[in-house]
């Protein structure tokens, strides 16, 4: 009971460092004050449009100034957002505000059109900001046990689950995450990573929590980041594997400036060649490792084991832990590989309405995250599976059996699997294997567009295999992994 | 639930950073590793002797390598270290090793002779050194709501209390100083106050929780202090008021090193004059308030305020708040006085076996801290007069009440009322108001040596005044603050 409760995070900062920068977004700067102000204003404008406390309301919104503003001013009147993937199709986005019981969706402008005949009210940012402001019931102190954001993750079965994230677990995150990298008054994070994923939405946490500046970002562009990053004295990035290629490319003989102390890697692991290329440039790489479910990173290798510990996500964050146990829920010994659980006041304590899996996947507080690993002597972390079937493309996290479902439902499917290929841009993309039914002339444009309509663009399949069976065990059981051979048999043929 | 678990504090440190200094002491060194290792032979040592798990045991140790050690060693093991302050009086170790009802004492072994006839096992330092050591039950992990350390502290009325720490009074202590002064790897923090102390242990703790190398030094010694900062390469300090005064002293034309970025200054504010002799010398100094119930500081004045917001104490820590409130229960309005009321997970919950005490200073996570202050239309507190009489000594706590009653219980003494008085080295010192007997002839001698016989030296008044009558109100209740009246008139009588 004792450490539940805390003062509301934004107006603390602002209270404590009111003159301080929160944001650089474009041209544009906040201080914490400001910051405080807006957020503010904007609570009272979605408490004019009849949003209140303890709510789920949609959330799907690029990355901008407004944006920040938008989900503290959800803080401060304890409004839970249901922050959506806005690469997401309709029909994705449409199936997650249903899943969540959201009672509105605040979005884009231009989404509007597209969104406008949800079940659910639908509020543009433009509307938002034109409501007169009322004066706003803040949540003065924030309890660490409720729910603060909720973000949809598919698993290797069924629907996405929303994963819900409690002010402890970004809490905690932040905390962590400060024990293991410092925190100087000096620091400032480039945030080019979406705020509709933990990577980015963690940032925005940490920038409260420190009173720390962040430079906000549209998209991730590497000329433009390794230009902010000298100046606007960016100390620390959060990246994934494509964007720290192209930054090494873009940087050509050029380095990155020395107050430059972190590159943040999450998303899977990075090959060699690329941390071979960071440290010739001495791009100091921290490879981490993390899932929504934990509130960003819960494992992070410091740089100078970057190459004697290769390949290695590093050790837990000091609050948090992890162990490796076999089938038969034994501890594994060191290099014995089984399945990675972890435990920590950052790991989240379920899914939006789904009891069933919180039973399934949770032990006494262990996580069982379905990845695969195993632990060195020195207890470092070697991730050799992400959770079955997971393929990671530009740090997107994808999951073959949504896509399967979606081909599935096509009338000229028979039989489908997914599996992820190896794309240099991308490190994996999804290319899927067709059984079709008897007579049906369905081509590979048209399975795409079909796609299209139904998943996220980078969901929809690179390319297609027409087969005459999939792989499946003596139960049915679609053996995924056993694809990429079929992919080998198919250039064979060629 | 959640947030309740957490590894071994030193097990956990020890695994992520084996090979980082954990202490300087003298010509002595020990990394974390090997910090963790002599803890872990030591709790091996304290179990073969019969040490448990949840029992309270005394420690009545000085500033040294081996304390630490020992320190550590009862937290491995989940036992919850009575800390007593080594300047008391045989008389008060006595009391307070009752009252906690502590299963035995560990001491220094120059304490032995004076200490063995005490009811409970006396265990000294080369005993238990030289015991076999047994494989520890080790706590693997901690729950932050339980009592990891008890200080003892008197009020106002009556016997010392035992304030509880918990674990995760520490924890957050250690987390809200982090996120205020912010931690790099390059950071170590000079010990030179008693590890007895809350001041003291709560650098042993950041120490783990951070992964920070401490210097320890068993007494403040300005020179050796100046020598250590330039080339330990100390960049934070905790002091009283006292200690910096030596420090500028004895800088005579010098400066402190940049590197040098935080003097922490506790026990009580400071003057004008020493503040600007601070700045003069680039002494940064963060001034702040708190006490043994807050696990050291819960507000801090960042130095660039020192000056413009001179006498106050700063703004509460990220996770604390304080409040003042009035008589009536109300809150008081910006440059109100009233009672500084303070809430936060670095609060003690409660003293050891005094519930009616929790009950009287406790309202719904709200400590009632009896000192007097008000907040300014920003919100910076200033401490207008610590818990009603409290005399600061040189950074140790004095409370008149103590001292009277063992005044009162000399058979010459009809009346007895203490108070402090200024004193260029110490800041205060105890003074004693005297109502004899009549016919008594005791001396100011007599009495001194009577208080030595009862109380640590520092408690002892320096100078007695011998009266006819105390100023007291109508309910009989002693009004200390009129004694320093007396004091004025016995001047003027001289």
């Amino acid at each position: 009971m004792q450490y539940e409760t805390m003062p509301n995070f934004l107006k603390k900062r602002a209270f404590l460092t009111p003159e301080r920068t929160a944001v650089y977004f474009n041209e544009q700067t906040l201080s914490f004050r400001e910051l405080y102000e807006n957020s503010y204003q904007a609570a009272g404008q979605l408490q004019g449009l009849g949003v209140k406390k303890n709510q789920y309301i949609g959330v799907l919104l690029k990355n901008h100034l407004d944006t920040i503003v938008i989900l503290f001013a959800l803080q401060l009147i304890g409004v839970k957002a249901v922050i959506l993937n806005n690469r997401l199709s309709k029909k994705e986005i449409v199936w997650q505000i249903n899943d969540s019981k959201a009672a509105a969706l605040i979005l884009e402008n231009d989404l509007y059109e597209m969104m406008q005949d949800l079940e659910v009210p639908v509020i543009t940012k433009d509307r938002l900001f034109a409501v007169t402001s009322e004066s706003p019931e803040l949540l003065e102190e924030i309890n660490l046990n409720d729910v603060c954001t909720v973000m949809y993750t598919s698993g290797t079965t069924g629907n996405p689950k929303g994963v819900l994230h409690t002010f402890g677990n970004h809490w905690w995150s932040a905390v962590g995450s400060a024990l293991n990298l410092g925190y100087t008054d000096s620091d400032r994070w480039l945030c080019s990573v979406p705020l509709f994923h933990i990577s980015g939405y963690s940032i925005l946490m940490k920038s409260v929590i420190y009173g720390m500046p962040i430079i906000l970002h549209e998209s991730f562009d590497a000329d433009r980041a390794i230009n902010d990053i000298n100046n606007h004295h960016v100390t620390i990035m959060s990246v994934v594997g494509t964007m720290l290629y192209r930054i090494v490319d873009a940087l050509k003989d050029s380095k990155l400036p020395n107050h430059f102390r972190c590159a943040l890697l999450g998303g899977g692991p990075a090959p060699l060649p690329l941390l071979e290329a960071c440290k010739a440039k001495e791009v100091p790489v921290f490879q981490s490792y993390g899932m929504t479910e934990t509130a960003s990173q819960i494992v992070t290798l410091a740089p100078e084991y970057s190459i004697t510990k290769l390949g290695s996500a590093g050790k837990p964050l000091f609050p948090s832990q992890i162990k490796i146990i076999l089938e038969d829920g034994k501890m594994a010994s060191a290099k014995q590989a089984g399945e990675i659980i972890v435990k920590g006041p950052n790991v989240t304590k379920g899914y939006l309405n789904r009891p069933d899996v919180i039973k399934e996947k949770f032990d006494q507080g262990w996580l069982h995250t379905g990845d695969i690993g195993y632990l060195d002597e020195e207890g470092f972390l070697f991730v050799l599976d992400r959770r079955s079937d997971l393929i990671i493309s530009g740090g997107e996290n994808i999951y073959p059996a949504e896509i399967e479902s979606v081909l599935l439902a096509h009338s000229d499917v028979a039989d489908a699997g997914v599996t992820g290929i190896n794309d240099k841009t991308w490190g994996q993309v999804p290319a899927a294997f067709i059984v079709l039914r008897n007579n049906a002339h369905v081509t590979e444009e048209e399975l795409k567009q079909f796609c299209l309509e139904n998943l996220a663009k980078y969901k929809v399949p690179k390319s297609f295999y027409f087969t005459e069976k999939l792989p499946r065990n003596a139960a049915k059981k679609l053996l995924r992994r056993k694809l990429s051979d079929l992919l080998q048999e198919s250039w064979n043929h060629k």
